[in-house]
């Protein structure tokens, strides 16, 4: 009998994240979820993405990381409440002030590990490279370079069974995610895009503007404006 | 005029990152120490980061990274209690159990993000290949990937300024890196080599033992045996 393949997931509680909950279910993989506290503005996702696990039946398999240093270094509108997010701007020609520095690399290392010390094989991550808001880290280069990295500095990479990254959005439009995500049922109604973090989203941040723009073009209503 | 160029230098308080101080301010680098609460045995390594960074004139400027995750997950004798720190065996043909998974990868992620946010151009560690423990994450190919996922994942990569890892230490002998460190008035009787996290050096474990051959390889007395 083989045993099933164990997949750290990497859940903020967004709509990309919880896609590759639902695409990781599909293959029937093993769901290790983790969600990292690093001071954000809209830490409401954190809320989101219990139950998200719980729709998955893994709410208490899911792994919460306190990295508060993000918040401490800042550099980002999402951990310095002193520099505003941007509203009605969805420009790709330059990196926007919401980027976080080394926010992914943290979040693949972080998991990396805690991937090698459960026998995980795979790591999730619902990084995409087309409807997106121009940061580095969703780029297919770096999650190339993360593999790499992942392989040199853990011990299961120099053992010959090197972690393998997954990121099966990286290609999609949003629309794509999302008419991906509704076959295998997955529970949009429970995610958070909002950067600005209140109970309804403001409609106006990069993230609300990808998610919109997403149902649309997919021809589907968001859930969470129904509600 | 010239800008001195700021380096962000990882600093546990032992004797090879100390060196790597000693390294970098003697190259005129504006030093920016950053030191890692990770749940190790040895926690009394953080008295001694303080304490070589005061001595380097820094020591306001000490960044202190809480890390608790790496305690959590626990797979290091150097996390878990319950894993004992081998004694008097000192081989590189496997990986000891004092490994902790991703713990250099952490540390240079985390030390990464903190140089884009103060305008650093340069990542020190004194990672070292020899007279070492047989960690995957202290060796060249680990650092190169390093580097490059360094330059994939930030914006300062990606603007063409790349952040640059300096290793120093990464083919000298223990004795050639003490030997080079006296050159610069290295502080070795402020810092603390031992797993075991006492006082005194235990002597017997693999880092004591490093030290100890270093010490004797390059005809000198350890100070730390001399208090």
């Amino acid at each position: 009998m083989n045993e099933r393949t164990k997949a750290v997931i990497i859940l903020s509680g967004g709509l990309d994240s919880t896609t590759c909950m639902g695409l990781a279910q599909a293959e029937d993989r093993e769901l290790f979820p983790i969600t990292f506290n690093y001071g954000q503005r809209h830490v409401i996702e954190l809320e989101c993405a219990k139950k998200v696990a719980a729709y998955y039946g893994v709410v208490e398999r899911l792994k919460l990381v306190e990295l508060p240093f993000l918040k401490d270094i800042g550099g980002s509108a999402l951990t310095d409440e002193t520099i505003e997010v941007p509203r009605d701007e969805l420009q790709t020609d330059r990196i926007p002030v919401t980027y976080v520095p080394g926010r992914n690399l943290l979040f693949l290392s972080l998991a990396g590990a805690y991937a090698e010390t459960i026998g995980a094989t795979e790591l999730w991550i619902g990084v995409n490279a087309l409807d997106y808001s121009g940061y580095p880290d969703c780029r297919p280069e770096f999650i190339a370079s993360m593999e790499t990295v992942l392989a040199q500095a853990l011990k299961m990479g120099v053992e010959g069974k090197p972690v393998v990254i997954r990121a099966p959005l990286i290609h999609w439009t949003k629309a794509e995610i999302i008419k991906h995500g509704l076959v295998v049922n997955v529970p949009y109604e429970l995610t958070t895009s909002c950067y600005v973090g209140k109970e309804q989203p403001c409609g106006h941040c990069d993230s609300c503007l990808l998610r919109m723009k997403g149902f649309e073009m997919a021809g589907m209503i968001d859930p969470l404006l129904l509600s």
